[in-house]
């Protein structure tokens, strides 16, 4: 039986200030994202967001970023691989602690907006990011772009990693997103991104610039929480792939404490 | 055997400010409180004084406190007592969770500045502070201003607590701090400092205004580790309690993880 | 002709988080303050609201608070009256000068949240506030509860005042608000909110507790930018004041500079 | 009779922390760049910093940064150019209101760290910077290295630009700075330091690898004010210059406001 989990980013309000619709995306995914601290979310809204994945059931995952509230993480920063060790170490650190104190577990890693675009390319970086994972418990599994440097340096050093890929963004030739600058970065229609994510679970593969097959290992596919669409989006995209008979779940690995 | 605890507020740095003098305290105390980057401290900062600490060999807590960078933390804030939760809980899980990563283990954790005299006495705030401790680790041991509140809201739910006096600080016949706004706040000179340490240890009591002697029930002396005479301080005190025999060593509890 | 001013607290979006619906309450209001950073707001978020204000042509205020971002400025913090005013320059100074290079002149300034609050009962910091908008500026008009210290303190400096009172809050006796924390604090029926608007202007006084009528000087009326009704209330209060023949604008001072 | 400029960084504590050697660095500086709160900077300290140089008798500058306390606006940002031009524009208005309610007047603008060194190599942040001043302030000047894209996008729009040279930091051949990451970037030698000063001023150029003599239009040189020699070098390069005669003064531009 084929398995794919469905992930979402979640828990991205800040104080007064809310984002997303995390009630609304809760039941379609098998898994959250949670934001640390960093680019958003903040005491409150952790707790409270790790309190309603518990109650739904799904992994929970940290979603450390850059130091950048006012960017909300997506700018691009020169941060030393030691400055990314350091700051993904207590970001997770934080969210595994507050799992726990809650009576959860921390599952997962994904990292966030610039720094996660920055781990798909750039060795160092996510070599930094996979120790500081390991480092706060080897039995955590890392999500990063499918087929890109973070998987690989996640493997390198025994952690388990699982590939993402996404059923809205377009692909390059080279199995990385088109980048969102570009006018057909997004996949604008349900039918196709439904199509898309059926053809990433069933062939491992996405459909390229000038139709060229692109081969892609994801174990895990994006959904989005905010924009009009998206809970159409999550919707169209959960049943369909029920429909096909393929199980909605989290990844898991062999390490024991998380058998 | 008299046992008492000498414990200093570390890991005050914040990105290129760098604050007090840690490697020169750390040999005269057997205990220290990091600032978790609410008032001060931040990733690396927190990274290389939990690595200094664990090479030293003393008990490491975590210094929660308000969200209050520009204020360090000393100004205070109307958080609900649920904000107090939040925060509390956030800021040791970082720090718990960096300890385990690198090879050590949590102690304690100590409010800092307003929240600290704020938890001393208002029990709502107080009982927030402690359930959050013992959310994340019922091994932890609070420390608290000796005689207050938070000692005995932290009691009152079995988590353990000790009382917390100061050898540098004029108390009033009610056995409170005199606040740093009167001129008579602080004690200048070190004869006077070592021998209310040397009190507060052997009888449990301090001198309070007009020769009243008043009793005090503390199991760790806090040092201060900036200032000019920080350090003359440090020495003098634990020079003094370990001529008298007195054993300086972090406090324990019954708790199995903690053994 | 009788004259108000109807203001608007605007500009409060954060980065990626957006609030309040600053379009679509322009229009009704003769004057909006304008977060300056330290609650809420951003330099892009500011020069954009400096821009949508002087395009409506509406008068421009200052709306600066303690430094808060995670509580949106409304919990109150211990800042000594020269924080109070360190802060209050800053924040002024930041909108002046954007205002200036944008073209347009800033005109009044009116704290925000807990800072709101406190200036109304705390003379000292009332004071503080009411002497950092003069030296920015002597000709910018100091927005303040009708009946207040912050009134009270600017005047005394000969800083120009202007009381400020709420069409759906409930007023106690001694013409304070009814705490929020209260069930009748806000008024939720329009046309009760419609009948307090038109008393206030028109006889300067609102119907307290047990129907006692507590006089009241005010010059500007708040209208809300946000909740579901917050837009009907203020076409409501519009609509009716215009009827009544009243003139809806911002204040004036006598001072060359703004004449 | 030859002019140049001496200039610091000064105003860079933050909150409880301090930093720089502000008071014993003033007496040798025509002018100084007083940070905003973005990398460094707070209210107090900016008010503190502005009524010290005014008694001083120092021009005073602005000195604006990427928004990042943790990194001290040291590490890159990729913030578009409108972000730029919007932290530019927030940040001098702060400045250079608070210098005019302190009874000053602002005189000038030099980026800091990594957005200095952009903005000496990318033309759209440049512009981005320089537009930004002179919204602000058509009579400002703005500082930025000598040679640069900065200078030439301000001169490009008719805002005058003034050149900085450094004395401690060895040059390419190209006329840039050699890398701080790279052995050699720093000149420790204070009689070398001062040779390049004076070569600077009276020649125009350095002496940059392999003895080549490299052009460099400077109009200010800046001076540290931290590190254990930074006093040294900026009293013996002070000194040096006048006994060849050289004025020390800041910049002036034919702008009226400013003659």
């Amino acid at each position: 039986m084929v398995t794919i989990d469905l992930n979402a980013d979640l828990g991205e309000s800040f104080g007064a200030w809310s984002m997303g619709a995390d009630e609304a995306i809760l039941p379609y995914v098998s898994s959250v994202n949670l934001a640390c601290g960093f680019h958003a979310g903040d005491p409150h809204t952790l707790r409270a967001s790790i309190q309603r994945a518990l109650a739904q059931g799904v992994a929970i995952g940290a979603h450390p970023s850059y130091p950048d509230l006012l960017g909300f993480g997506r700018r691009d920063m020169a941060l030393t691989p030691e400055e990314v060790f350091d700051c993904v170490l207590y970001q997770v650190a934080a969210v595994q602690g507050m799992c726990s104190a809650l009576g959860g577990r921390l599952h997962h890693v994904k990292p966030h907006g610039a720094l996660y675009n920055r781990a798909a390319r750039d060795a160092d970086c996510a070599a930094a990011i996979a120790r500081a994972v390991q480092c706060i418990n080897p039995g955590l599994i890392l999500y990063g772009l499918a087929g890109s440097c973070l998987v690989a340096e996640a493997e390198k050093i025994g952690l388990r990693a699982v590939g993402e890929a996404f059923a809205d963004r377009r692909y390059t030739l080279e199995g990385t997103l088109v980048p969102r600058s570009r006018p057909d970065a997004l996949i604008a229609d349900v039918d196709e991104a439904v199509a898309q994510a059926r053809r990433i679970v069933h062939q491992q593969s996405v459909i390229a610039a000038q139709n060229h097959v692109v081969a892609l290992r994801a174990g895990t596919l994006c959904l989005h929480g905010d924009g009009p669409h998206a809970l159409d989006f999550a919707r169209a995209i959960r049943r369909a792939l029920e429909a096909d008979g393929v199980r909605i779940a989290a990844p898991t690995n062999g390490y024991p404490a998380n058998g």
